[in-house]
């Protein structure tokens, strides 16, 4: 469904921000990338700023027009930062990435068209734009770099894709290790540790079981709210073990047995 | 309240990125940058990359240990390319935003913290930060520029702040100008248009009131579902006028008062 997004950029100055498009685009799953009349491209300068994304300049097409650049699109979206005098449907980043997906998905071909570096896209350009996507940005200093426009839009157009295939949006990391280590501890685990706990503050003297005061209770507060895994509680038991072993003089560093 | 948030940036190999970073900040109204061992600052390059946003740059901190850059924060986010060991609460780039913006809103101190450009964070660093953030990204493809990451948690840091404040993520453009371009017309101004509409199709010869087919049903179901505002049917108007004028050999330079 991404193959039916294409990236075109119109004119575009600095072969560096085509290398800085293209690594955006595979990054986030895009793969057309369609040039319109580029000051200087092939160029190295595209390739390091590529950073790996070779295959996306490789495939890149170059054309003359906008026009060509456009044959058989059913959805154009052009990206405007200024102002201009003719008032014109608009989305934001957000809506522009649900748009295109729901046309791609579709079957239909977008195409979102980014400008000039310091012109952008000239009126007649944007008037072959069904709409115009604003960024929304400091109105002080607002004109973002070419490629991190890319970047803002490939990525919304991620997102919406991702949530169309029901894909989750974060992979929780290494779901495969241990069950222990996402596996909550039951309430008479916690009391066990409790106790466990109790005695060894006793045992260092930290605890005055005659003058308890608080102190175990803000203690289960904290560890109560802490929603401690299985694999967290054998580690703070284990803890708990050796120092009171410790506080007995049991520690086969410091005990008897090795002396 | 969005000067609550930092961007830290942690043993930066290219000063570009810096730069780049800078930018992308000050584009969605960030201004506080910290950088923590930079390899290469201050830096032409940065400034070039920067591209106006050189006060970010001027106002940067600069510090010897992620620790220092830390100093007050009660909200840490660190990005997180890699699948790690240690499971850890993770964010996307919107909760992330969200997030970020709660906890600033209500006083809080947040830093966004990046890694360095080929290894990301350490796992001890990571471990400073409550929460990670992963930007779904292509598995097979998946390390962003670094300049594209701070562009993309920026954006959403902004787009979450809008939200906040109640502004719109979109301005629509020169709402101020005539009230035509944005006044619906009405059923009689519509009615009214068709009428000239047809008599004008018949003039030049389009439409055969003998035989009118089911043409004007299909330009009323067109124009219908335009939403015609009063500016454009005015300029309608206008065509159909000298239209009907042409086609009755009575436009100005081919009429008989010019000969």
């Amino acid at each position: 469904m991404l193959e039916n997004i294409r990236v075109v950029l119109v004119n575009t100055s600095h072969p560096g921000n085509i290398g800085g498009a293209a690594r955006a685009m595979k990054n986030m799953g895009l793969s057309r990338l369609v040039l319109v009349d580029p000051i200087d491209f092939p160029s190295g300068d595209a390739v390091a700023r590529a950073s790996g994304a070779t295959d996306i300049l490789d495939n890149a097409q170059v054309v003359g027009t906008l026009e060509e650049a456009l044959v058989g699109c059913t959805l154009v979206l052009g990206t405007s930062a200024r102002d201009r005098r003719i008032p014109w449907p608009l989305l934001d980043p957000r809506e522009c990435g649900v748009t295109s997906c729901e046309q791609a998905r579709q079957g239909g071909e977008v195409a979102l068209v980014f400008g000039r570096e310091y012109a952008g896209l000239t009126n007649e350009e944007l008037q072959r734009c069904q709409f115009h996507v604003h960024i929304p940005s400091n109105p002080d200093f607002s004109s973002l770099n070419l490629a991190a426009a890319v970047q803002v839009l490939a990525y919304e157009v991620r997102m919406a894709w991702l949530a169309a295939e029901n894909q989750p949006t974060k992979v929780e990391k290494f779901e495969s290790t241990s069950m222990l280590s996402s596996q909550a501890v039951t309430a008479d685990e916690l009391e066990s540790f409790y106790s466990h706990l109790e005695l060894a503050l006793v045992e260092i003297g930290f605890l005055d079981p005659a003058k308890p005061r608080h102190l175990m209770s803000r203690l289960r507060r904290l560890y109560g709210r802490s929603g401690i895994s299985k694999l967290e509680m054998n580690i703070l038991r284990g803890v708990l073990t050796e120092t009171v072993k410790a506080a007995r003089g049991e520690h086969h560093k410091q005990g008897k047995d090795d002396v």
